[in-house]
């Protein structure tokens, strides 16, 4: 009752089945829902992309945050373009998994929702870890407290989402719009101060240590590709978005390319012109500081900038429960992933998200720097996967403008695999390898559990031949039913009344430590007046589920093939929760020693009890 | 199967419970395994006086501690006297609680049982955080892992209890010999080397800063009273003895009074000579290496003492889950407690005492200086309701020679509860006022537990003349079938053949998603061949117990006051642990919801599952 009492404080009252249409995306609250991971990326990609140049290159890098900038934005639009397609396509939801296991195969699919999997639960870690990471920035005595900070924040949202999807979508929009118009003040605000003439205080910066390689450029391009993670969640969550659902659906990802390349482009250009060196404290922070000083705005973008950080991984929590829903339901994850909660969102997976982002928020110490390295490749597989099963599926069907549509897919795929490889490589050591080898690991779990499924079906299929003799008269069994009695009382007459009335073979067993509890059971047993034979068998500690089963087995119970045992155990009902630990500890232990059995039905009679006075 | 692979090796094969007879104490190996907690208390029972006294009154702190010794010893000899008398009349054991509940009344058995529960609690945390202190003052590097040491003792502990009685009886029987005759030699050489004319060095002690007043003696009384912990196992556990298992339980009672006096005595003896000053290294190991330098013998009394500590924390692992398991087959506790598990120990029991001993571990950080505060007063409390039980049982029976024995007993109450005065005045602020507070809470528990299990029995009362009526024809139930059907498969034609068994009012019920499924369904369900009604119902998420109840309800099913409805569902069976994840998660799920009617009961039926190939 406790627990119940505080799960309807923290989760809400249950919801019937019918308000799950009411909890659609509009174009307006889904736009902040869906492209917040994306969005927020300006608060950690080019930064990171510095991370790597400046302590190598020195001033230089400022010029090759520009260049990558732009090669990130024109992969943005392109894997836009690529998307927009598949919304057309998928009606339903054309994630990666869908798309890939369609048009190319399981395996394919397979991978894909494993890759796309990783990538979510890093969503969540990433993006709750740079949100800290800003606020940490600003107010220096949260600094170490930032691992607590984080798994506070995840356990806030887990919260929140197993509340369900349309309150967080309120609690989450409006912020996100003052995030993009803060950042967008700060841009305008940014060229305004330069353009009258201000002059922007020279960093020390550090020598050019290296000279600058392909290899260099590559790593930095490696972080910055953790800009584009999150396009997936657009088309892969069209059937959340109210009608018409394809439509609203390209129109975000359009204005998402919109709005990444003013932002992303934007604060690059800014740190490019302003030289904010990120390191101790985050590069929107600083870049906010130089222009806004310590004011209200310094802290409006701090404080946005954190909250959109933590939408975004928000983000995966749309994304991920409904990814393994559907992949449970094929068969390739536990069931219970497709089954939704009390408040119609799904429990399990929402769970599994949390509790793994905050394994790695632990493991990592909540250092964007160090996840960043894991980050991006699964995106990226689930990507290059989910754009040739597109393009397989247009050079297939040939229909309409096919060969234009094909080649839009064609670049995209051929693009997001060169990406793939630049990560791979160039991040290998900076924990990409573990993305590298867990994928497969993941895939092949997953192809077992999908086998063992199908093994069990195949095993329950039932021809229509065996069908017409199954329930015929010679084929059904012989039901005989044992009542396991400790002292005659409520419970064991009900459980007697009961089994008189589904078998006219009853037996009722009896184990007991001593002659006296023998005698004691026979006596009282005798006042029933029934001609039900009862067994009585002795065991020291009362030890039942081996007499009973010795029993059956025994000539003198005589058990033939064609027989059902029926057993009733009470279930006793309580009305607090610290009774519920002082009752059935017995029945359950019995029962599932019982179930071991073949031929042993389990009835189980619940039993009220009144509170006491 | 991993799990139970992995139990197999760390606990044992299950025993039968035959082999119960064969796993009882011999009076060579009952003497360290009973013994041992008052034995070990050498460890730290004269330190803490010390520790009470020197920082106070410098110097005068030896002569001090032997006039406490004293004391504490005659209070041992008077201990000893009263409990064989109360050996003769329980031979059943004569704890605390069974006295006190017989013959003072519930409560004061319940209370007895309370604090003796904590004190076991407490044996566990103080010796091995003491056995631990000893090691770590021979070998000071292990000092900072103080606590993970600890709480590897007492898994380690636990596990070896779970294994069973007689198998621990030899593993700790040898060593504890072993330590008894170390202090005697040690006790003899350091006479010896006093005798030859060697001259200790000098300490540099603390001035005397303070009067020695009558409470500081007090507090240092108080904490030299844990050495009389433990007494009480030997009573508790006479059945556990061999037979003549009376007369064993005094032997030890009074070799172990032998033994302390000898051991206590001649330590404190040989701290008063050799003026050692305990704090960053324990008492016996200071006396240990002025003795004997760093030779052999020193790290042999080392060791032995540390694991002498380890068995005394063991005597707490045969007292407790043998007392919890009496007051729960009383009705006091959880029936579970009073299970006895494969290997016939009573593993609820271990594992709740191994919690709590490694929660108090941790929160007072293995500190034995912090723990002894609590520790003591349990046990006197539970000494002053035992002695007094036996004087009411001797003054109101007046058998024999009663005033003689009524005497004893009254001397030992009178001096144990001005003991339990004494504690709880003087250490109230360094601890005490845990266990004052948490003996109350635990009682109202416990009686509240017995009084939900007396209302339960009230409840479940059948007269006689009830029972006459009881099997009657008039009184029968009506039985009515239902099979949820998933599809038309093996599980639930087996379903359907059983359910035609045990009545012929059977109704299948499918819940459906859409007008395609429904006719899917109907059409397999057709190849049965069955006049067995269907009934189906939509259901967007397959959401099956709330149309289920709302079907029963409905005037569709027309459910009367007389009927029971058997709810039929299946129970897969598969062989591999990661499999069990897979499936039954909706069956519980669906068997938990139903069961919270009243006339529904749920037959469970296995389904081995083959593996695959």
């Amino acid at each position: 009752m406790g627990f119940k009492k505080l799960r309807r404080i923290l989760i809400g009252e249950p919801l019937d089945n019918e308000a799950l249409k009411e909890e659609k995306y509009s174009l307006k609250w889904g736009l902040p829902i869906l492209s917040s991971d994306a969005i927020s990326s300006v608060a950690y990609a080019g930064q990171e992309i510095l991370m790597i140049l400046i302590p190598a290159i020195g001033v230089l890098a400022y010029r090759q945050l520009t260049i990558l900038s732009g090669v990130i934005i024109f992969l943005l639009f392109l894997l836009m373009l690529s998307y927009r397609q598949t919304i057309d396509c998928y009606p339903n939801g054309g994630g990666a998994y869908t798309v890939a296991k369609e048009n190319i195969g399981t395996v394919a699919g397979v991978v894909a929702g494993a890759a796309l999997s990783v990538d979510y639960i890093l969503t969540v870690a990433v993006s709750v870890s740079s949100g800290v990471e800003q606020i940490t920035s600003a107010f220096l005595t949260l600094r170490p407290y930032k691992v607590p900070i984080c798994i506070l924040l995840v356990l806030l949202l887990m919260l929140g989402n197993l509340r369900g999807v349309r309150e967080s979508s309120k609690i989450f929009g409006l912020p996100a719009y003052a995030f993009i118009l803060g950042i967008l003040f700060m841009i305008v605000m940014g060229f305004f101060k330069l353009g009258t003439g201000y002059v922007p205080p020279e960093p020390t910066l550090p020598a050019v240590v290296q000279p600058l390689t392909m290899m260099l450029m590559l790593r930095a391009f490696s972080n910055g590709c953790s800009a584009l993670t999150g396009v997936e969640a657009v088309s892969n969550a069209v059937p959340n978005f109210k009608e018409p659902s394809q439509r609203n659906a390209k129109t975000i990802l359009l204005l998402l390319a919109v709005i990444i390349f003013v932002l992303f482009g934007g604060t690059a250009a800014l740190a490019y012109f302003y030289h904010v060196v990120p390191g101790e404290k985050a590069m929107l922070i600083l870049i906010a500081s130089e222009i806004f000083g310590q004011g209200f705005m310094f802290y409006y973008v701090t404080i946005t900038t954190f909250i959109i950080l933590i939408m975004a991984a928000n983000t995966a929590y749309s994304g991920f429960p409904m990814l393994v829903s559907v992949m449970a339901k094929e068969g390739f994850m536990p069931r219970q992933l497709s089954m939704r909660g009390n408040r119609l969102s799904f429990d399990y997976g929402i769970l599994l998200l949390s509790a793994a982002a905050m394994v790695l928020i632990v493991i990592f110490k909540a250092q964007v720097g160090s996840l960043i390295g894991l980050y991006a490749i699964g995106v990226f597989i689930s990507f290059t996967l989910s754009q040739s099963g597109m393009f397989l599926r247009w050079v297939r069907r040939r229909e309409g403008h096919w060969v234009h549509k094909a080649l839009i897919n064609g670049i995209g795929a051929l693009a997001t695999v060169i990406v793939v490889g630049i990560i791979a490589v160039t991040k290998f050591n900076q924990g990409a390898w573990i993305v590298v080898f867990l994928i497969p690991l993941i895939v092949l779990a997953l192809l077992k559990i999908k086998r063992h499924y199908t093994t069990v079906r195949d095993q329950l299929r039932l021809e229509r031949e065996e069908c017409a003799t199954a329930l015929q008269k010679e084929n059904r069994y012989r039901n005989r039913v044992i009542v396991p009695l400790e002292s005659v009382n409520r419970a064991s007459v009900r459980a007697l009344r009961y089994a008189q009335t589904i078998s006219d073979n009853v037996t009722v067993f009896s184990v007991v430590i001593n002659k006296a509890a023998e005698e004691k059971n026979r006596e009282r047993y005798s006042w029933l007046k029934t001609d039900i034979p009862i067994i009585i068998k002795y065991s020291p500690y009362r030890e039942i589920v081996g007499p009973l089963l010795e029993f059956i087995r025994s000539a003198e119970y005589n058990c033939s093939e064609n027989d059902i045992i029926t057993v009733i155990l009470p279930q006793f009902r309580v009305n607090k929760l610290w009774q519920r630990i002082l009752h059935n500890n017995t029945r359950v232990y019995i029962e599932r020693e019982l179930l071991k059995q073949k031929n042993i039905v389990i009835s189980t009679m619940p039993l009220q009890i009144e509170a006491e006075r």
